[in-house]
């Protein structure tokens, strides 16, 4: 998940009947037999659901996937391999029309990277650089460190930021908060003629861990190189500096951009019995940052969704209407692949009738959450009744991705998310430790049933969901 | 706290009464009132416990000694100026006699490593280099990766050992018994001509965390290029080559030693007031791995041993025999602080009475643990119930230590460890992620107080602790 996600998500919930909720609830509450239209659909359910939690398919193929092709940042040979077999499986599995989706992402490349505290006597300290930073100069930049706890006291000492490395020193509190000082701080402090920033890493204190992720420079001021460090770093320097000690760091990183490499969205179906024409639109990102082994990000949406189609597959139903599983690239930085599908597919947008991203990891307790209209959401909160079995009856406000985001604006189109634990998941979002030992195999199983279940319903019911 | 700790308390333990426990327990249950004895220091218990607990400064003290020089290898500058600034600031506390023991330690250096899997495609895993391993050529070793689970696969295949590199994929049990692969399993593999070895980090999953230590070479193979691996890594490699994968690995180190280099360990006291040539003797180790900042292991101990003094000469406690306090040198890799002191005073072994080390960090729930005949244990557990504020007043079996062991041998001294919680030490047990954040202040104080108290009875008491 990147930021370029919550940007779409905040915009489409904006412009979402927020309402829709209470009504649909007060609805479900008068009409408790209301429900009975899912009668035909109760054997399917059950059969998904047993067909997902009997063993640990789902997980194995996901260790199969990270172990394999390692993290898979976009441009990189990784990325590409794991593109190549996902698109050969996806075809051995029997998914109808599998192609790959020809689109040009960024490279932006890390290499090597470090930095020390050279006065008090050096100390390394943990950095990961954030995903566009330029490089510094070859010999590194040596600066004194001005600790600053936000954008209000980097306002405050505007005067003595020249020619200092900032160091954002903001404690998390929640990742949509927290992520502004990794995405902007480096551009303020640039504003204020910093010659470098380290941010806090935006995840909770770890074990010495940094969370790499996206920073924005602007046009109104010069990029400056960027780097995350570990919050036990982070807190050491500040100690020092509480104690009026000049903490002089010499940063180094060889981050750049090359040219834009071939890449390719995965896509694979399940072709619909009536109304092919109409789509449900399932899918995670295959790209990740170049650390870890992206297992929850975004490798068990992949999975999760693909599985899905699978296990409705395997079970011999094919309903109405088209499930799509589509494995994005270029989530993480730059959005390449969901805005190239937007534009192949603007034609046929409006036949989207609904969309789920998987691309918040499935960490239980996990949530499925739904943003549509009212209509919409009245017919979802019955849906996910049927997922009483796996525990997730209640479905929370807000759904959608970053992925799904542009071809759902376009279309109108109803959006869900399969929602893991946010402690969990940005525990370890975009560090070393995202790999596969932290996924039990239950949890991918269950996001694959409760997927399958949802998208099956919704591509074999005989309306749409509403707009 | 090194492997050399454990084989000294082993042999200690051996030799020592260990129906001691049992016997005191039920003399304690028969007289109830028999701690009576302990009337005339339950002002000076509470005084101390208060002064201790009332606020943060062994925190802020052991802050700024990991702040300030964090790792301290031995042969480090970085240890030669915390010992400095130890000297010096036991002389502003008031300390006596503050003076600094010489002593030559061995230098290791570990410089730049790294390990990648280079088919399937490159992936960089996560390790460190054993303390004491040598290096590898420049170009590094690249060799097939043979897994087992133990010493007895090993043996099994023996036949598949010769020129690959082993890797010991033990899941962790406990230390004391996962460490042997760390400690011996290089050797074992060198023997049957391994080109190098990689051990899964001895503790449990962490966030991608190496775990160093010590290794040992054998005489009867020569040595090989030796690391440490995180769980994750040794798990995936596992996986692939349980798939049929051959996985070979890039393993590069410019580990080496160099010439021994001056070091001391540093000595103060509170002069004994009546038996001054009697000694209590409290210690942690200043030195550490050159990773993390040397927090728990073993900067805590030595604080909270040398707060101990402290606190009883700041509230003005002069008691009977004295106590010495001495941060220990080259604890982790070869123990030349301790047996240097033990050489220094052989001549006044007997006159140590009490020896208490702290080297298991101060993590809750923490207890204390003590070796000695059944007639001093009797003693200290009256003893330990004065800690009863604390909640402490329970003594397990089994205390001692690495650096206390040699005088104490040498004297027949009774001995006692200050033991913090082990899976919270393990997790992060010679990782870069031993820092002071993990450590609560109230951790330390108690930590401080519990060993003033202990140390003060014991040197205050009429009667030496019973031999």
């Amino acid at each position: 998940m990147s930021l370029s996600r919550r940007a779409v998500l905040s915009q489409l919930l904006l412009g979402a009947p927020l309402g829709g909720a209470l009504l649909a609830s007060r609805a479900y509450t008068q009409a408790p037999t209301r429900t009975s239209w899912l009668n035909p659909y109760r054997d399917a359910t059950s059969r998904l659901i047993h067909a997902s939690t009997k063993d640990d398919f789902a997980w194995r193929r996901l260790a199969e996937l990270t172990d394999t092709f390692g993290h898979r940042l976009s441009g990189s040979e990784n990325l590409e391999r794991a593109i190549g077999w996902a698109a050969e499986t996806m075809k051995r599995d029997g998914l109808e029309n599998v192609r790959t989706e020809p689109v040009m992402v960024p490279r932006w490349v890390r290499g090597r990277e470090s930095a020390e505290i050279v006065s008090p006597p050096r100390h390394p300290v943990a950095i990961l650089g954030l995903g566009g930073s330029i490089a510094t100069p070859p010999e590194g930049i040596e600066a004194d460190i001005l600790v600053v706890n936000g954008f209000d006291e980097l306002r405050e000492r505007a005067a003595e930021v020249k020619g200092r490395i900032v160091l954002f020193n903001a404690p998390f509190t929640t990742y949509g908060d927290t992520v502004n000082y990794r995405t902007g701080g480096p551009r303020s402090a640039s504003q204020l003629g910093a010659v470098a920033a380290l941010v806090r890493s935006v995840g909770p204190t770890g074990l010495r861990t940094p969370h790499t992720g996206s920073l924005q420079y602007g046009p109104s001021a010069p990029p400056i190189p960027a780097a995350s460090v570990s919050a036990e770093d982070a807190d050491r320097i500040a100690r020092l500096v509480a104690r009026g000690i000049t903490v002089r760091v010499r940063l180094k990183m060889e981050a750049h951009a090359e040219a834009d490499a071939p890449s390719a969205n995965v896509v694979g179906e399940i072709r619909g019995r009536l109304r092919p024409q109409e789509i449900v639109l399932l899918g995670g990102h295959l790209d990740s940052w170049d650390v870890g082994t992206g297992a929850s990000d975004d490798g068990v949406g992949c999975i999760a969704t693909w599985e899905a189609a699978r296990l409705i597959m395997s079970l011999g139903l094919r309903p109405r209407r088209t499930i799509r599983v589509v494995l994005w690239v270029n989530e993480e930085n730059g959005l390449r692949g969901a805005n190239a599908y937007a534009e192949k597919h603007a034609a046929q947008a409006a036949d989207h009738v609904f969309a789920l991203e998987s691309d918040s990891g499935v960490f239980e307790p996990a949530s499925l959450g739904f943003t549509g209209s009212s209509g919409a959401r009245t017919v979802m909160r019955d849906i996910a009744s049927l997922l009483s079995p796996l525990g997730m009856a209640e479905m929370v406000g807000g759904g959608g991705g970053a992925d799904i985001g542009p071809i759902s604006q376009a279309g109108n189109t109803p959006m869900a998310a399969y929602l893991g634990n946010p402690a969990r998941y940005f525990a370890i979002h975009h560090t070393d430790a995202d790999t596969v030992e932290r996924i039990a195999p239950a949890e991918v199983a269950k996001a694959a049933a409760a997927i399958a279940v949802v998208a099956y319903v919704v591509a074999e019911m005989p309306d749409q969901l509403p707009r």
